[in-house]
């Protein structure tokens, strides 16, 4: 059994799920967000830094995984996300735990099927894999897709939630 | 009495300096690189995180200052910087610090007293300042260059290095 916290890193809000594997049964632990606020850098970063040092408490995962971004423009939004990312990071890897990075792709084709899939559905597929009752909010929603692609990392999720593809490939680490 | 503790922050060599300012007596009290080798990301952050964590532990300052940066071009190299400097600040800040941010601009203008002054200039005018016997290494000079930039917000360090300047504008926070 393996408790995985997948984290959606964000200058404004971070997204976090978690989740928990056993074989091939996931369950949904929690999920949610830690909203920044309009408040000077230093105490945002130690927002994200206190806020996930919190969840490592609370749920004592085993497995740590956070989106890898690649940003084709804009060098003052990549410098704000670097300075969240490196401080869930370090939150992470301050417990001692190992850390995992998925691209945008290799999350969208291990949760929806395609690399190409938008914020929507892996909402929906997100909603669907773990049977909740309601779509958790969107930075909430990819920070479960994260944790998922984890726990999937050489098997399709699609046909875990009974929709068999194809065009699955299971290449992800 | 004060304890500055400068960052220049990179996703290669963070440069630390450190400071002791009693009342326009400026005193050196250390410098020095934390070389993050060629290991996954998340091992560099946190040796950025635990080194400065260490340095605080030593010096016990009472001021942390930081670069702050603009990168014109270049998304990849602005994410890791922003990692680099989230890990940096957020160890400060998980200890209580405050955390002030200067433009090189502002640092360049307190130091040598131009704001496009180049790094030779600095690495100059710090082991100048400070009455070092020999240079410090870039990374370090630059960190230093930080804590003194903090150190007179109001002042000009050129005149207390005895070369007065009128181009010295004393609008450093």
């Amino acid at each position: 059994m393996s408790i995985i916290l997948g984290i959606d890193p964000g200058s404004r809000i971070t997204g976090y799920g978690v989740i928990q594997q056993r074989g091939k049964n996931i369950q949904y632990l929690g999920s949610g967000c830690i909203r920044l606020g309009d408040v000077p850098l230093a105490e945002r970063l130690i927002n994200i830094f206190r806020g996930i040092s919190e969840l490592i408490q609370q749920f004592q995962p085993d497995l740590f995984a956070i989106e890898q971004v690649f940003l084709a423009h804009n060098p003052d939004s990549a410098l704000k996300l670097g300075q969240a990312r490196g401080a869930a990071i370090v939150a992470a890897a301050n417990t001692g735990l190992d850390v995992a990075e998925y691209s945008a792709r290799q999350i969208k084709q291990a949760v929806v099927g395609k690399g190409s899939a938008d914020k929507k559905q892996v909402q929906h597929m997100v909603t669907h894999i773990l049977k909740l009752t309601a779509s958790p909010q969107a930075d909430a929603a990819d920070a479960l897709a994260v944790a998922l692609c984890h726990a999937h990392t050489r098997q399709s999720l699609i046909s875990m939630a009974g929709q068999a593809s194809k065009t699955v490939r299971g290449r992800l680490r």
